[in-house]
């Protein structure tokens, strides 16, 4: 794996002369790397479903490539023939995961492309490139909000500096760059020498699996630490400043994520280290006023005593308590950072909802 | 197990009739219960070294009874081939654990004793039942101290509260009782109905194996959590107050213990939880004024990426950083509970010292 660099290998791609979409499959990182090349819907749902491929940017891309490719298969002149076609596809992929708000957003930005296409009365060979066109725009347009993300946060650091991560919100989850991951990219290619720490992110591992391999495969040498290592690394001075990313920004700043977020928010305010969320605007979420508002989903207790291990690693008779996310208080984020620029928590209102209250 | 309870199974006890000892078998734990009956020398010396029987404590009367047996096996009425006899044992123990200080202290204290009986010029069958004698107080000695460990944190409790717990300083680690766990088996004893909660304590996984089984044995049905999830239950208002062992207290009250044990000492002082150290006197080491004169020792990274794992959960090219404890700051300390009593940490050396300074 030393040899084996991430632009090797796409989160998602579209090949275009084979109609087929290009992904790596994450569930068998770290140890095995394994590209499918997927062109059958049928298999794309499957991947999405397994998480093959996951986090929302990137599920999103997907499902566009993955309706555009089965629309591209229709034989047929007619547009209304094309229309129930395509119709039915993306109704079958937006059962892929019935959670992923992406998936649903990009499948409808797909159907309001075709919607267009049809009321300007185009062909079906001009109704294809024009959802091939969308499909490319979401791509694209996710690619260049991590960059912004990314180069925001670099502007608010220096060469040299330790940075760590929580969970993967890395360019496997996104097509590229990643959000927290981000600045680590353009840290790289700038030769800013940042030293990487990923806390492994406990129960399902995502930090030591994912972030630390894609990481690795870019050639940045991460250090993996368990998550209870985040205060002794501090205290010894080796963290300047923590990037995660966030499923959800309420529009006090309270930030929902993974779970282990929040504390390691709390020990980097103790020992005086910055703080930074990385999200594309569209997490945030003007309509929920605070954290309070956002529902955490308990998950099974299998992922914590069980899934991963050779043996149970906890007695029968005991109960276990398993979040999946939790949220990080506003007080305790140095700053939100989008792809519109690093903002004080408090400063959200002003800026996206078109007034302070 | 739900019909198992903690009072069928020893950390270590003397079957003096057998002339064994009795111990659980740690390293089986949480999927089988075996216990181990040892008369020979060389069996023990296995047993402490590859952690059959751990914990400080625990050691130290694994070690009395150990010699104890390895004396009284010993066919000879002359004092003096007896004593060299002994001394062979011991020597030969000593090596089980070389960094054990326990194990060395409850071997000095039976040499101790035999120097008694020799200067007495006691029969060998008198010497004999003094070093029974001795091996039993060591027991006993154990057995107080952890019993009024327990009963001074009781005394800053009440029913029904939320306690969480940090690795294993539970009656594994110890004869009966255990440091920090002292205060759930008597509160369980006395109806207080506590909510326990467990750390899992990676990379080693102490809490999950250990101190779930041990409390879940006695009845107590604990919940257990991965260490980055002590945030998200502390803001759900599910903890009343943590308490935690000790491996070394410094003179200003900064203690080492089990790595994220500060991280978890932050976070509660976030919210305002109470944080205590349990120990016993003889973990105060009054010659060291602070942590910084701590020195913490590094691990293997084979504990974080693959020991426990059905795979290896970080990729080849990543560096892992995996300190056994850390130094948790005087300020986030409650008190520190010892035999004597709660002390702030302030007071430790007025009451140790013989004077504030």
């Amino acid at each position: 794996m030393a040899s084996f660099n991430s632009a090797d290998f796409p989160t998602v791609a579209l090949d275009e002369a084979a109609g087929e979409i290009v992904i790596i499959d994450q569930t068998l990182l770290p140890g095995e790397v394994k590209l499918l090349r997927l062109s059958k819907i049928e298999d794309i749902w499957e991947a999405i479903n397994v998480l093959r491929v996951r986090g929302a940017p990137a599920i999103g891309v997907t499902a566009a490539f993955a309706v555009y490719l089965a629309g591209s298969a229709v034989a047929t002149d007619d547009p209304r023939v094309f229309e129930k076609r395509f119709g039915e596809a993306a109704g079958y992929l937006a059962t892929a995961r019935p959670t992923a708000v992406n998936l649903f957003w990009a499948i409808g930005r797909m159907k309001r492309a075709l919607g267009g296409a049809l009321a300007a009365a185009l062909s079906v060979a001009d109704i294809k490139a024009a959802l091939l066109k969308e499909a490319l725009a979401i791509r694209d347009g996710d690619i260049a909000i991590c960059k912004a993300i990314g180069e925001h946060a670099l502007g608010l650091l220096k060469p040299g500096m330790g940075l760590l991560t929580h969970c993967n919100a890395g360019r496997l989850a996104t097509v590229e760059y990643g959000t927290a991951t981000s600045v680590m990219y353009l840290g790289h290619e700038k030769g800013y020498g940042f030293k990487i720490y990923c806390d492994e992110t406990r129960p399902l591992l995502q930090g030591a699996r994912l972030t630390a391999f894609e990481l690795a495969a870019a050639g940045m040498r991460p250090t993996v630490i368990c998550d209870n290592m985040v205060s002794s690394l501090m205290k010894a001075g080796k963290v300047d400043a923590v990037f995660t990313g966030c499923d959800r920004v309420a529009a006090n700043g309270d930030s929902a994520n993974k779970i282990g977020t929040s504390g390691v928010a709390i020990i980097a305010k103790h020992y005086g280290v910055p703080f930074y969320i990385c999200a594309p605007s569209s997490t945030l979420d003007m309509s929920t006023p605070d954290g309070a508002g956002i529902v955490i989903e308990q998950r099974p207790a299998a992922e914590v005593t069980e899934m991963w291990y050779k043996t149970r690693m906890a007695p029968a008779d005991a109960d276990v308590y398993n979040p999946a996310f939790d949220v990080t208080d506003a007080s305790l984020i140095t700053a939100i950072v989008t792809e519109d620029g690093a903002l004080a928590p408090g400063r959200l209102r002003e800026k996206y909802a078109g007034g302070a209250d």
